[in-house]
């Protein structure tokens, strides 16, 4: 019988999760320290997220699903800074050595490992309530990370694809959903658990976006994190936010709505882009899988209206943060 | 009222604690991803540590001990590779923002981080069961770090200071420890919350020794490691190891030995040193507050006795692990 040891180095330490020496990396998984070589023209960016059971994820998930979200939530972070994926570190708090459920876990996170070359470095297993930390690794060339700062007023506002599958998964996992036809039901499950860190898109225009950050919070709260540092504030033309067909199918268009702009997890890029880059940008995106839409424009700082929509009436509706909560829930209001 | 958000960002963005942009830091908190830049001749050591209540402390533990103790771990592993601390991001999960909990942990934070110029850079909160996962960065010169496979037959085995006392702590936390003085009370508590992560005397004799590794999880297991690695086995003299005073007071000198060999979380440092090297060693830690201590050699490999002791009788005793429970629990046998 293996011992959780041995469970533990079979699972995290096989070919093709663990990073292996080479140029970038030194030393890997197995000493005190991983090491690695950033190159002289190139910055390290990195960003750390922890899930945990019951609030992240619910205690029924798939663990290959929650090794994906855990890891793509993470890689997500690199993609809205424009860093190209390297290593990872893994913090796994587990209430025991569970063989079968740490091989599923280890094979999802495997699976976006490769997807993204981005290997796992080193870590550390405690026993606990089940709490996944991940910290990722990448690399941006000096002076090009795209930043929450940079927006300046007249810069248009893109996002990547549509939103709001995300939160119809929640409602999905709530049985708040009918009549989800089985296809719909993978598709929908995937956009929470397996969200696209759009790592490709933003490597591709990382030199000709003014700010950026990726969409975890929702779509007001996310940009309002952009105005914020960039001391301006944006306006949305509320009938030009994409939605996912399922979730125009399934709650309509004006309910829709409103999950894009307050609900979070949808991981899409904001990326805001100055007049005058903005034909480079849309040549460079043309060949991109993702689609790009432009959902408003960055203005002039506005104490009272950090974002202000504009409706399908042409009128202006102002959303500010509702909720002190803050990093766990905002809401747009009027 | 202070919001969630509010207080995190009170605690944990305050002087003192938060890495400030210079050379190094490129971009601290507050955005998706922390930036950093390498030095060309640097390589980048990280390590990452999680303690979670009721399995690393007690839930009792006062919150600034407990922040002392999560980053000393970290700061150790940077110890025992060679590397000079540089900055460390912070997962924190929390059953609730407890406002004085999260100050007094933050106050914690600050102080080490003062203590050992490494700030806080980034990280993540979430709800759920009290668990503290941090990574520490921190640079070691291009072939200067301290890895556990450099040893080779021959070397001598030094450790730093003395064994035992974090082992004496957890004994006191149980009530197994009877007629503590109150000054013992204090040293006993401080050397299992506050081990003092030996970065100094790493960078002193990082160019001089060819292994290292801190003693988290026993003497023979860490030394153990050490041997895995160098492909060797390993001789340790008993009467050379050196017990806390207050080890030998409470426990005598072969309890007290037996808790330095298998108990771990001093946070020592096991060195190996050369022959050639060892006067010039020896030369460099003569100025060093920390007393160094040849306790053994390494020898070939022997894959019968990877670690064998010599005890006051001049016997040979060999010493195997005996748990395969492996990181959680060691065990010298012969």
């Amino acid at each position: 019988m293996l011992s959780e040891f041995d469970i533990i180095r079979t699972c995290f330490e096989q070919e093709g999760l663990a990073a292996i020496p080479g140029d970038s990396v030194i030393q890997g998984i197995g000493d005190d320290c991983a090491l690695i070589k950033v190159p002289a023209n190139k910055m390290l960016a990195f960003s750390m997220d922890t899930l945990v059971e019951d609030i992240h994820f619910p205690a029924t998930a798939a663990p290959g699903l929650v090794a994906s979200r855990a890891l793509a939530v993470n890689l997500s972070d690199l993609a809205a800074t424009g860093a190209k994926p390297l290593v990872f570190t893994l913090g796994l708090t587990i209430p025991e050595a569970n063989q079968p459920w740490l091989e599923a876990f280890a094979a999802g996170l495997k699976a976006m490992a490769k997807e993204f070359n981005c290997y796992l470095i080193g870590g550390d297993m405690s026993r606990g309530a089940l709490t996944i930390t991940i910290q990722v690794q990448g690399l941006v060339d000096d002076g090009q990370a795209i930043l929450r700062s940079g927006a300046c007023p007249g810069d248009r506002i893109y996002i990547t694809e549509s939103l709001g599958c995300a939160a119809l998964a929640l409602l999905m996992f709530e049985g708040k959903l009918n009549d989800v036809l089985p296809e719909e039901h993978e598709i929908i499950n995937l956009a929470f658990y397996r969200p696209q860190p759009r790592i490709d898109a933003a490597l591709t225009v990382a030199g000709l976006v003014s700010a950026g950050i990726d969409i975890s919070d929702g779509l007001l709260a996310d940009l309002g994190h952009i105005c914020e540092q960039s001391k301006c504030s944006a306006t949305l033309n509320l009938t030009q936010i994409p939605l996912h067909p399922l979730v125009e199918k399934h709650l309509g268009r004006a309910a829709g709505l409103s999950k894009a702009l307050s609900a979070g997890d949808d991981y899409e890029l904001i990326l805001t882009v100055s007049a005058a880059q903005e034909s480079l940008f849309l040549d460079a995106v043309s060949v991109l899988p993702e689609k790009f839409t432009c959902i408003g424009e960055i203005t002039e700082h506005n104490e009272a209206h950090k974002v202000s929509c504009i409706d399908e009436n042409g009128s202006m509706v102002s959303s500010t943060r509702a909720d002190a909560g803050g990093y766990m829930h905002f809401q747009g209001d009027d």
